[in-house]
Order: structure tokens, then C-alpha cells, then sequence
């Protein structure tokens, strides 16, 4: 990561606290006494706000901390021992969860993702594969299919493509589940045509994302049909996950329902994307991906990563196969204007 | 959990959210741009000030979520997987948590603890049997002690017999671990002669609870030897339990060492428990354990339930082998005198 | 383990090779080409001549090396992340199999055992304390029951006291599971009233010792219900379990269960076994236990051990709680007539 | 698997039992009475047979059953948690052990492979790239290498190699594991430089395969540096991989190494294989890789399968890119010269 002082600072969306609206929330409700572990009167409230918006009124809701131990929890919940996940090989489960994947047991079956994007082909190639093999009692069986709504890379599925997963999976008896840590910027995103009722339909488990958007921290997992998964507050725990004072998850999680305000909270965030992308096309910059939420991808020589990390803050996603550096520029909804604007100057 | 609104309410030490020093420190830096994962300003501040108040100058410090996570976190960053953790059959990790410990792989080496205790002969005896064993080879080996402080029943080691432990566990080449999670109550408690600078200079791991004791979430593992653990984070990751916004336990530990207010912040709990057992011991209720922390025992018949489920809101805390029941009452930083009154004279 | 040249050695059940019908079966068979992985013909024989002897013709029938392995491969088919399995404090899981159970990530409920055994009453009471708990979202559930036929201490189940077993499991939605390792030797104990037929009626999964009872080694893993237990062979490769030449099980218990050699080879060891608890008796030793099958236990002071030592090898089982040593002397189908009259002048 | 009565079978090298002089071996000691687990005189002259064979006088030897599970016990021994294996995409614990590797809780850090081999420039590209990662942390750590000798090709590494991978391992502090399941047919193989004393300098453990090379099972793991894997026995019984009849492996070995017959017991299969090649190729078929050993592929389309599958017996091993099949014929200890020239007949 670069960092200067002074400098406008897009290295990543998570480097603020929480929206003022789940802020004030936590505040007004500090001196409540309530019951732990999520069997509060909050976090009640926020399941039904949550369902409310999913058009999923039977869904199981569960709220956890972070996202790692939310994709380590699904994950180890839904596979039996003898089963992988596919998932694409750029993934966050793939590249930077320290293996939690593997360390609770499972294989990824991971596939060359396009635009940090998989398809159903990919899917039915892999289970055909797997039936068809003559060792396939050898072999792991695919048996679940995690991607991310935006993906790592800030592109987004169709509904469509969505609908080709979901179709595979309940034909070939696949389990979907979605990762979506930075779904508020799908959401607030002109390009999205997926909906959160959309999700609740087309999945297995999904998670609404607050830590990247607009929490102090905090993941609702939706499992639109109740009971599909058992004793998952125990597997919860087993985890790690489950939080003492979950009625904290639970407040935060009303505000951001609270009048839709998670449906619009990543808009600030689309535009300022917008126009940094704008801005850095402008001065000839590479941008790749065609990422119309929240991240901005720039592939730069060394001269490049020079001149513009003088002039903001990012980070470096990787480095490509000739040798450039793949920057990454993220907004939130905690961006400011005048960032982006002092931006936008230092480039004109 | 027996609770009715209006009743003074002792159900357990994690009810409210943060005290308010805690919150005020959360709301003042709520849009600091920080980076991520425990790498900010804060989070350096606060290792400096528990490595202060703990007289450990070179000590690792780590901040986790909650106290489940960090038991297995620790836990299994100090096992190979042919080792086992030594530990009382009513600890935490043998209890309530959800077999995380086998879960992660190891077996508990559990001994009969008395009043939540466990004693250096205990150790020594089991690490005598396992050497002395001709089939030790196909036995799990003892490598790690672990103990609460206060313990789940609010009983405190004195420094004499945590040294006592230390010691035997240095002769015989085993880790000592400390669970924290209350350390507050023992901290502020007049019985209590172990001092954090003991807890460091004596065990080999331990940590600082913030979740009961103050803040919103949060433990502060400490390793006074520093490096001792290799690549913790990475193993924090693999078990979820490294915060995106890692600044928020800074933050939170930063206000709790400001002014050594973690030394005192318990003080109101150790004196509302103290009014409570005495409460209860004047109203002929059989008060078990001798706890001079937060936590209070009592032994109930079914009348006797009824009769003081109708007065104060507590927790079951297990039923004993006679068929009575085990209440539990709890106070916190957050009790209110209101309600350690109004429980006096309801008993009166 | 005491060991002299010269002394007749009943140190344990597994000294030997394999019984001359299961030798010559090899031998005859060695230079067949066959597949792999337990596909040929002569393990589909094996698993047939077993299917009739259980009476069980529609069970899943699979081949495993050894008892450790095959416990280990069951216990983790059968359990979810968040279940348990309730066993003897005595069972072989639960003492000398290096915490194979937990590495595999679960919990063993364990139960005082009375003789080796444990009973219908004490499954009822871990299945009603787990229901009646209200953390019980916090515990393991009791999900399998582990028992041994024999015991490790030589001693019987009753085909009433399997059923009661049987009944309690099924009204709590348990699992049960035999340990059959060293079968034979119930089956031919004039002690016994359960048989291979009980077995497949009233238990989920069980397995037909091989490794202490004439073979090689191997062990009959027999699921009565056909397809309960999915994607076995799966699970054994990822236990280690799948032998590549797996028709050498196929051959072994082939052999051991032509012409019902397998319900009559542990009979000159129960007989052996008698006469030795005879000869102990009238010599003044404190046998323990009634152990109508293979094995023998003496409670020993030191100089019971120093004299007995130097008249047979056997070996030590555990410490008492007295101090005294437990020794244990096993014979097999291969104990010879010799060794019994030798011990039995060497006592007189 | 194609498999026709009446022809020439080449459809693996773990067809039949065991070579002569093992069989005899094994039926010459069967009523020996001795300790179990690998604590008998046998083993001990068979680790000293194999220590002097290798020139490697302090080597720790081990005996285990197959092979998927060494790979097992040896890679869960070295790995800690937060580290991984480095290992060609096409090797045996990536491809056809049912996620063993992962189901221990590691993750395999995979490399694109050239004819089954990979080489140092790899490995000093994944711990570069490791290294030099801002998000390490978040990474796993390369920590052991795992390649196969002869490869799953059929391929050798040459000493050069070797020595190049040796080299940057211990550069960079990690360890090198050979799987040698079928070792015998490199050490047997003209075009092989490599030697049992080479393997056992250049590498931390690696082992001498039995299944595949003259035993009924039975792998021998070599660790040259005693004591630098610590409690691998406890470690074996966790992986249900300590034989009870341990002497069983013990008496294999003793035989495969008296007279140094494992050093030549893999000739015929060399020989059978390069005339088996060599007819291939006369007729006209693709045969790929350059395997010296005692595997044999062919690149098929339908018609060639179809035509070769109705004059020999071979194994499917994948299907290629282009939709071919790769078919394998194997030889081993036990190919007959009847065999061989049935086949070249069928195809001249």
C-alpha cells in the first residue's frame, strides 16, 4: 500500500468506522441490558428488516463478524468431508483468507476466472468431469459453488448469468452461495440488474456485506430456505463467530435497513469510482476490468506507479505476468468529495 | 436465563455495550482513515500501553474479536498435533464452546477442578503418568496448561499458586496459557494478589478481556516472550479472527489503558457481588464457591428458584448432581447501584 | 511389557502371523492380476459369504487394514462438525489411539464405564442433559455411541443389554457403532448370546475384527442399512484407508468366513483364557473383571508383578488408582496348548 | 479400466501379491511371536538393511502401509499451520487422493508441471513471489516441496536436478519430500543417475515404496536427519498408519533388501516397458512422455482406443485437452515375458 499524508486516500474501503446512521445507533442503544449471542430484540428486528428486503419472509438470518470467518463458516457448514467448492481462482476464499478453506478440511476446486467472473459452463464442465472420471472415488466431488456480487475485481454478474449458475447448481444437485463483503456498491451500481430478492431466490446463502459498507463491522448471512442449513449458531461457534453482545450486529444492521439505507448507502461511493476512472483514463492511464462499482484496477509500469502514487494513496492488488503492478483504487461510502475532486485536480 | 422487565437484572457480565470512555474514544475517531488489519496508530498506542501496564517491554500483543476465537486461536498455535491441552473439566474450552478446541484437532487432557481450579500437582501428575506410560507413543502428549483468571466460578489463582504452576510447567517443558476473559474482576478485586506483571513474568501466553470488561468486543493476547508464537496473524486470519477494522481494538484498549482505567474499571462489579452474596446469605439462599470477583453461586431447589426467580433476573449455570439447580448471578463496570439496591431490599 | 525368552508369552492377541487358512489363501492367490482399491472378485465373495453370515444381505460391506484406521474412517462418516460420540471412558478411542478421534475434529462424550461397558440409562442422561441445556446451541450434540464386543477388558454386552442400547439410540436419533476388533473371541465364548445376526439388527455400523482374530491383518466394516453411510470409499482414501492391493483383504476374509472358520477360531483362546484365570485364581492372584473371552486381567502389587514376571510375559495395562498394576494376558487363535500347560505347571 | 480375459494385462504395477522371495519371507515367519508396532527384531535389521543401503548410517526409518497415506502422515508431520506444499499439478496427492492433503488442513501450492517434474526455478518464483507480497499474512507460506521419483509419468528426475531443488530449498528453508512409490523402477532404469544415498543427502524424507515395487504393501519412509520429524510414531497412529502386526513390513523389507534384490527387482518392468514402447511405436501410435521406467502413455482418439483396447488391457490415466484419451500401461516385478510378447505379436 501507498500512503502519504495529505495525499486523497483510496487504498481501500474499509479505512473508516461506521455510516453516522449505525454510529448514532450504537450510541442510543449502549446502556440497553439485553441478552447475548444474537437472541435479542435487535437483532430480531433486523432479520425482519432483512427478510423484509430479501422478499424472503421464511429466511434464515445470521449475523457474524467479518468475512473471512463468514466464508470459513458457510463454507465448512454446507460441505461434507468428502466434497470441494469451485470457485473462481482469483476468489478472496483462493488468494487471501491464509488457507482458512483448506485448514477447515476442503479443496477448492478452483477455476480460471474471467474478469474475477465464472460462468455455468465452467461449472458444468467441472461436475461432468468428476462424473465421468473412473476415479472419481479418488477424487473430491463438487458439491458447492461460491463467486462474489461485486467480485474482488469490482465486475458485477447479470441476472442472467445468475440465473445460468443457480440453474446448474440445483440441476446437478450444487449448492450456490454468494459472497457479497462489498454489496452496497453492486446494489447502488447503474450496471446492476440483480436485486437482494433476486439473490434470495437464485441462492442457497448469500451474505449482506457491512463491514466494507457502512458498519463498524458485521456480515448477515441470508439462507433463503429455513433450516437448510442445521444448528448453524453452533457451527457459529465453532467458529469463532459468534459474537458475545451480538445485539451489536443486530443494531447495526437495523440502521442499515432502516429505510433502505443500505439499498443507497454505496451511491457516493459509484460516482466517486466514476470519476477517478474518468480522471485516470484522462491522463492515460490503463484502467482494466469494467468495474462500475467501487474499485478502480490501473496497470502500471514502474515510471507509472511513481508518478501516480505521488499524487494518492492505493494499494497493489498484485503483480501481472509482464511484470506491472496492478494498483487498486477503492471508494466507500465514506468517501468525501473534496477527495475526489483534490483527485481529480492532481491529475488534470 | 430466567429475566422479567423491571427486575434488577444479574443474567450475566455482557448485557451493555461500552463504557463510556470506551465509546467516546470509538465516536471521536469514527472517520479517521486508517489501515487495516491491526496495522494502524491506534493499535501501536495500545500494544505500548498493556506492554506498559504489564512491565513486558518487548512483548507481542495481539487484539482478537472475542474469547472463544482467542482460546482457539491460541490454542492451536501452540499445539502440534500431538500434543493436548491440560485443562479444568469445568473450563471454558470444555464446556461451552462448542468442541472448538477438537474441532481444531486436540484433544483436552481434562482434570477435576476444585472451585474452577487446578494445582501444580495435578499437572505433575499427569505429565508423570504420560512419561511413565509404555504405550505413551500412542497417547496424547501434555504441552499446554490452560486456566481461567478469574475462573468460570469467579474463584481466583493466588500468586502463589499460579507460580506454583508456571513453575512445574517450565520443568516439564509446557506451555502456561491464562484466559483473561474477566480479568478486570480479578484485577479490581481486594482478594486478588496476581498482577498483570505477574500474569507476564509467570505464563507464557495470556490475555486481557475486554469484551466483559468494558468494551464493545475485544482481547488483548499478550506473549512476553516476544516471538514465541510464530506468524500469529496469519494463524488470527485462518481462524477468523483478524478484524478488517483492526483500529476499533485499538481504539477500544487505548481508552481502557489511558489512566489505568482497565485496573479500576471492575472495582463497582466486585462491590455490587459482594452486596449481592451477603444479600443472599443474610435470606438463607445456600451461596456457593467462594468468589470474591463479579460472580455470585447459588444452590437452588425448585421453591427456591421460584421464590428468587420472581426477585432478580440470573442464569442457570448447570444443574448439580443432587438435582438442584446452579444460578448464577453477574455484575459488570456497567451495574447500576439502582439495581444492587433494589435487589437488597426485595431480598430484605 | 514383561518379555522373557523361554516363558510362555501371552503378552497379546496380535504376536502372530495369520492362521494357516488365511496363509495358504495368499500363497494360492499371490501371482492372480486383479484390480485395485477392493473391485475384485474375491473381495465381492468376501463381502458375500459376510452379507450371509449377518443375515444382512443388502449391507455395504467394506475392507480396512486396521482397527485404529477403520474407528477413526466410521466415527468421521458418520458425524456432523457440531455432533459427538458418546463412549466408554475405557474405549480404545477414548485411551490409546492418539487422539485420532479429535484430530479428526470431534468431541467424545465420554461415560464412567462399568467393567468396559456402558448402558442405555447412560445414553439417556447425555441425551437429555444436551436437550434440556439452554447453551446446549454452545455444546456438542450426542449424535453416535461407541461401544466395543468385546470390551477392551475381555467382557460381554448381552444380546438384551445391545438391544436396550439399540432402542435408546433410536429413539434419540443416534447413531451406534460396535468396535468388533477382536469379535471372534465373543463369538465363541460360551458367554455370549449376541451374534453376528444381532449385530446387523440392532446397530447402524459395525465391524468384523480380522487383525487379532486370524488374519494379517484387516477389519469387516458392515453397514447393515445398504447406502446410510455415502461415499465411503472416499472417505477411507482420505483416511489412508483404501488399500491399493485391496484384494488381499478380500482373499483373508474370504478365507476366515468359508465354512464359518470366523465363529470358531477364537474358541482355543477362550478355552486357553480359562484355564490361565483358573491357574491365577488357584494361585492367589487378584483377577478382575469377568472376562469370558481372550483376555485376562491380574491386579498386581509389586511383588505380584516381580513373581509372576518371571513365569509368563504379559503386559501392563494401566496403573490403578492404588498403585497396583493391572496386568493383562491375552491369548489368540494361535495360542498354543503347549503355552497354556506350561503356565499352568509354572503356577501349580 | 479396460480389462479382456486373455490379453496381455499392463493395466497396473499392483496386480499381484508379492515377489517370491517376500511371499517366502512372510510364510517362514508367520508363527514367530513377536511386539507389535514395528518394535521387532525384524524391523530393526530391515532399518538397518535400508540405513545401509541409503549410506545413511543415523537415518530415522519408518514403516507404513501404502501410499497416499505416507504422503499424508510425512506432509502433516512437517507442515505447521499457517504453511503449505509446494507440488506439480499433476502430482499423485493433487490428483487422485481425495483431498487427503486438505482434509489435514493444508493447502497445496500447485505448479504447472513439464512431463510430471518441476523444477528449483519454480520453486524460487513461489517464495520470491511469497516473500515479496505486502499481504503475506494473509498468505500461506511455501514450506515443503513434494515431487515423485519416478514422477506420476513415468519421469525421472536427474542428480542435476535434484541437486538444483536440494539447493533451493535449503536456500530458503524449506524442506524436500520424494514420494518414491515406485522407486524401484527408476533405481532399475539405465537412464537413472539418481541414487538411494543421493536421495538421502539431498532431501529430508522420502520414501522407498513396497506396494508397487515387490511387497504385498508396505512403504519405508527415510527421515536422514535423526530426530528432525519428532514423534512420528504418535503422528503415524493419528493417520490410522501404525500397523499392529508392524513385524509384517519389517519381514518385507529384510527380504527386498537382503542381497540388495529392491536395486533390481524393478528390471524386468524397464526392459518389458521399452519393448512395449517400441511396439507402439512401430504401429503407428503416440506414445508421450519419456518415461524410462515402467509406465507407458499413449495419446488415443476413439478409434485407437478401440483398437488397442481389444489387444491389451491398460488404464485410462485422463482425458486430454484435446479430447484424446491418455491411456497408461504399467509393468512391474511380476510382467511376464509371455505377456510382453503377446503384446508385441498383437501388435506386429
Amino acid at each position: 500500500m501507498t500512503f502519504s499524508p495529505g495525499l486523497p486516500n483510496f487504498s481501500s474501503d474499509y479505512q473508516e468506522g461506521a455510516h453516522q446512521r449505525v454510529l448514532d445507533a450504537l450510541v442510543a442503544t449502549n446502556m440497553e441490558q439485553t441478552s447475548g449471542y444474537g437472541t435479542d430484540a435487535h437483532c430480531a428486528r433486523a432479520r425482519d428488516l432483512i427478510r423484509a428486503a430479501c422478499e424472503a419472509p421464511d429466511a434464515d438470518v445470521y449475523f457474524l463478524v467479518g468475512g473471512t470467518q463468514t466464508n470459513a463458516t458457510v463454507i465448512d457448514a454446507i460441505l461434507l468431508p468428502w466434497q470441494g467448492v469451485i470457485a473462481p481462482n482469483t476468489g478472496h476464499i483462493n488468494m487471501h483468507e491464509a488457507g482458512i478453506v483448506e485448514r477447515g478440511g476442503h479443496k477448492i476446486l478452483d477455476v480460471p476466472a474471467l474478469d474475477g467472473k465464472i460462468n455455468a459452463a465452467d461449472v458444468e464442465r467441472i461436475c461432468s468431469a468428476w462424473e465421468g472420471d473412473g476415479a472419481r472415488d479418488h477424487m473430491i466431488a463438487p458439491a458447492l459453488v461460491y463467486i462474489s456480487q461485486p467480485t474482488e475485481y469490482g465486475t458485477l454478474y447479470t441476472r442472467r448469468e445468475l440465473e445460468g449458475l443457480s440453474r446448474v447448481c440445483r440441476a446437478r444437485g450444487l449448492k450456490l452461495f454468494v459472497d457479497g463483503a462489498r454489496l452496497a456498491y453492486a446494489l447502488a451500481s447503474p450496471a446492476n440488474d440483480v436485486t437482494l430478492a433476486d439473490l434470495a431466490r437464485l441462492t442457497d446463502v448469500f451474505y449482506i456485506g457491512g463491514t466494507k459498507c457502512g458498519a463498524l463491522f458485521g456480515e448477515a448471512v441470508v439462507i433463503p430456505n429455513s433450516g437448510s442449513i442445521r444448528q448453524f449458531v453452533t457451527q457459529m461457534k465453532q467458529h469463532g463467530a459468534l459474537l458475545a453482545k451480538g445485539r451489536l450486529l443486530g443494531v447495526q444492521f437495523e440502521a442499515l435497513f432502516e429505510d433502505d439505507l443500505y439499498l443507497t448507502i454505496g451511491a457516493p461511493a459509484v460516482q466517486a469510482t466514476a470519476r477517478i476512472r474518468a480522471s485516470l483514463i484522462r491522463a492515460g492511464y490503463v484502467v482494466t476490468m469494467n468495474s462500475p462499482t467501487n474499485l478502480t484496477f490501473v496497470a502500471l509500469d514502474q515510471a507509472g506507479h511513481d508518478r501516480l502514487s505521488r499524487k494518492v494513496s492505493y494499494g497493489i492488488w498484485e503483480t501481472l505476468p509482464d511484470g506491472r503492478l496492478l494498483a487498486r483504487l477503492g471508494t466507500s461510502w465514506a468517501t468525501l468529495e473534496q477527495a475526489v475532486a483534490a483527485f481529480e485536480e492532481a491529475l488534470a
